[in-house]
């Protein structure tokens, strides 16, 4: 009998309660490997909440510096185990050793966690503000013990226990409750035995890093709306996200979900005149890179009718053909892009290439290209926004600039919105009739470039209106901004000054720290009184 | 027959096609005001809400100085109409002129727009970010149309369309469609009618500021979740607000609720024993200054058990008993206290004194003490923290400093939480064991000072964990934090020079600006690449 995996709670490696289990599976090869792992039941998620808050309690007024010395000796000890890491994540998920999982995503991922480091060393990102003579102060502080559900397709940079939400939360100072995501159980696991080290190895408290592989739906939304709970972080389907939203949003707790996005193109007539060719290669690897699998993969795209844009559906469908065809991430990657492909073409989307389930190997479907008129898209606005997660996207095919214009106000909120326009000029007075509406539904506006490949530096925004995210003021990417959203603002009023945090007392705890002090911005001590 | 009044839609005053009217009602007459408003059936919300689009569209990329000028415009004309602002105010809640319709209220709504205004023309609270090497630039821009649902208790300084949330809508550059309370139609007209007349001069558009008096509560569900519409503001009672919470929830919409709080205050032993009548008379005169109608009322506080503490309830009695009754804002209100502090009664508190209705003019109850211990406030904490909104307050009396610390666990999410302690540090260990379980339940934390009294200051946050609000991370009062709560994250990706913000091009469009630039918060433009 195969031993089941262990959860960590409470700062131990503890055999789960749960009598249920289950085993990732090779995409490539759809064989079960090895490892079994439990479901956790409900009372094991609340030995984790209870945990969880203790340590709470025990790191609440603790220096941004402790924090972040555990982000670094965990980003260290990440890279240290790197082959063992990229050989189970690439059993797991089938994405290619490099440049994906070795060059790009598990350094972008130990990277992520040393700039949160620095965010939380640093500490302006709080936002300290002083009011000096009614002696009021505030800034944001940790919000509670944060629960986080990574999504099947980062194993490493979205991980529930090392990837962007689990930076932002502990930078901000708060206990993580890992939820694993069940395609990449032995990958989660490797992560989090080397943060519960280097928990041990900074000092952090037992129950500051926890993590349970599987719970039922309904112990997910429990979990969620625990009054211990702080915030909760989601990355994933819209359908059990939506769920887990209407459960948090009930009792007021704080959840930030990436749902769903199909990041609408606009190759304006001009564009294509100039560089029809560049642009079907670049739409192309950016819609089949990762066999489409990216939150911010290209789903949809307009164009104008007309003989160029023939053209270029025919060389973007051409190199559809060509490329060779990718695994996907498990099983229900396969039927939900199966489903969608059909949510599509029953609303009047015809194929242009592929459709069909199949080749490649294991899990997979054609790289398909579809097409619909504008005129059906403004019929059928939601079906056709179907996100068909995958290597799939449609083609919207517009007849007039009015028809371009009402496109985009059909459209739902997104993570991205992009146009491409002539170099010339000539499709400026379209851009600018286009571009101020789709700003309104789309977090990050790009020009001239496709919208996967997030960068991460303060600047990005990896958000949007809903249904990209639950809420289009916070991003899941881009540090110090993604910390705020695990904090809550703290007002003291009149509080003595030895009970107020070191970094709202009038000596500056560091002389590189930010505050707003009367009005002004600066660093250093409060002024004296004049 | 009367005439019915108008409704501010599209740049006009307009008669609402509303078939059903409403009057205020004189609070200390209850006799019925002149004057009937307009019931707006769901056509004209939707006329509303059309113009207000149109409007966002044209204010869109406006600098932040055109929006401070119609604040400020705005303000001086407020402060030219006081006198009849005042007489109105006074007749619609019964709240007295003086000090605080005319000294207090009035003066600070017309500073929170000028506040706004500054903060509008200096633009650094949109955190302008930039990374120059990748061309990544990002900042808070408006949201979109913002709705803001007004409160009975501050006819001006929440008012719909000229309080806190208003003045924050607009200085984030989004037009704003107010619903007016409906017990004083009358001040937010003249409101209205100044902020017509001051959009006017300074060149906003029509549509910018609109007005209606009621809807029907599906009708506001429509309108916050409508898709056209950026965020809600709401300030008013628990069970209508958790209704447009989750009718704006399950779209995605942000909506900002002030909902209930009861502001515990702890006075410690100590503190009781070097400074009884003090605290008395303290607590008496915050608990019923406004009637009790202030969001942050101290409506709960917490004592030891013992002679001291039974002095100092004797006192309050003594000054509750002694200070005149005063008139609640309106039948609901009156009916509404009854009902609190039946249900405090139901769960095993005792009246110490008043408890009845009656006692002053018009709408009113007796000033209300009541008294429950700690054990029984443990066994049914829901409903022994039930808002008795007016001027009652229920004091617990714990045995034990475990109680004082179960009786803190046992706290929904508050606007504000006090500590009374000791000069003399006797108080201390206790205050280092309750404090830290309080401070993850309170927006503010104060320190031997009653929350009453909000300071509009940066540092100030008036907002707190749910039901004090709906999200912990924002504050609707407190320049210009607040202004956030309005605008959605918008990220540049490579976009064209000629069509950035201006807050967002290499060339920062006014010294005083604060931009993030390559990881330094600097003023000034960006620096030239080496």
């Amino acid at each position: 009998m195969m031993t089941v995996q262990q959860v960590l709670i409470d700062g131990q490696w503890t055999t789960s309660a749960g009598t249920s289990t289950f085993q990732a599976v090779n995409p490539k090869t759809k064989e079960p490997l090895p490892g079994k792992y439990p479901i956790s039941p409900w009372a094991e998620v609340v030995r984790a909440i209870e945990a969880a808050s203790r340590a709470a309690a025990i790191v609440r007024d603790w220096s941004g510096d402790r924090f972040a010395t555990f982000l670094e000796k965990f980003a260290d000890r990440i890279d240290a185990r790197a082959a063992e890491l990229i050989e189970i994540a690439n059993l797991e998920t089938a994405l290619p050793v490099q440049p994906r999982l070795k060059d790009a995503e598990l350094p972008r991922t130990s990277n992520q966690l040393r700039q949160a480091a620095q965010a939380a060393r640093d500490g302006s990102w709080t936002s300290p503000t002083i009011d000096s003579a009614p002696n009021i102060r505030s800034m944001l502080r940790p919000i509670g013990p944060v629960v986080v559900f990574g999504p099947n397709n980062f194993p490493y940079a979205f991980n529930s226990v090392a990837g962007g939400d689990f930076a932002a939360a502990v930078a901000a100072g708060n206990p993580v409750i890992a939820k694993g995501h069940s395609s990449h159980p032995g990958t989660t696991r490797i992560l989090a035995e080397e943060a519960q080290l280097a928990a041990t190895e900074t000092g952090m408290p037992a129950g500051f890093v926890q993590l349970i592989y599987r719970t039922s739906h309904d112990d997910g939304k429990r979990l969620v709306s625990h009054p211990a709970i702080g915030a909760s972080g989601y990355t994933g389907s819209r359908s059990a996200g939506s769920q887990l939203k209407e459960a948090a949003d009930r009792v007021g707790k704080p959840i930030y979900l990436e749902l769903s996005s199909i990041n609408p193109i606009y190759i304006l007539p001009g564009a294509i005149r100039e560089r029809c060719a560049a642009l079907a290669e670049q739409f192309a690897s950016s819609c089949l890179m990762g066999v489409g699998q990216f939150c911010t993969n290209p789903g949809l795209v307009v164009v104008q009718a007309g003989a160029e844009s023939e053209d270029w559906i025919r060389q973007v469908a051409e190199r559809f053909q060509a490329a060779p065809v990718g695994t996907l991430l498990g099983p229900s990657v396969q039927n939900h892009l199966e489903a969608g492909v059909q949510t599509l073409v029953a609303h009047g989307a015809t194929i242009v290439t592929g459709g069909a389930s199949g080749g490649g190997a294991g899990y997979c479907c054609q790289n398909t290209l579809l097409r619909v008129t504008g005129t059906k898209f403004i019929a059928s606005p939601a079906a056709l926004q179907t996100e068909a997660f995958g290597n799939a996207s449609l083609v919207v095919v517009v007849d007039s600039e009015a028809e371009f214009i009402s496109v985009t106000q059909a459209l739902e909120g997104n993570l991205t919105g992009c146009l491409y326009t002539a170099n010339d000029g000539s499709d400026d007075s379209l851009y600018d009739q286009i571009a101020p509406i789709l700003r309104q539904k789309v977090g990050r506006l790009l020009n001239d470039k496709m919208p996967t490949g997030v960068a991460v530096v303060s600047a990005m925004n990896h958000g949007g209106p809903f249904p990209a995210t639950g809420h289009p003021g916070f991003t899941a990417v881009g540090i110090p901004a993604s910390l705020k959203r695990f904090a809550m603002l703290q007002c003291y009023d009149g509080v003595r000054p030895h009970r107020l945090p070191a970094m709202l007392a009038d000596k500056s705890p560091h002389s590189a720290l930010w505050r707003m002090i009367d009005g002004k911005l600066m660093q250093g001590d409060v002024p004296a009184a004049k």
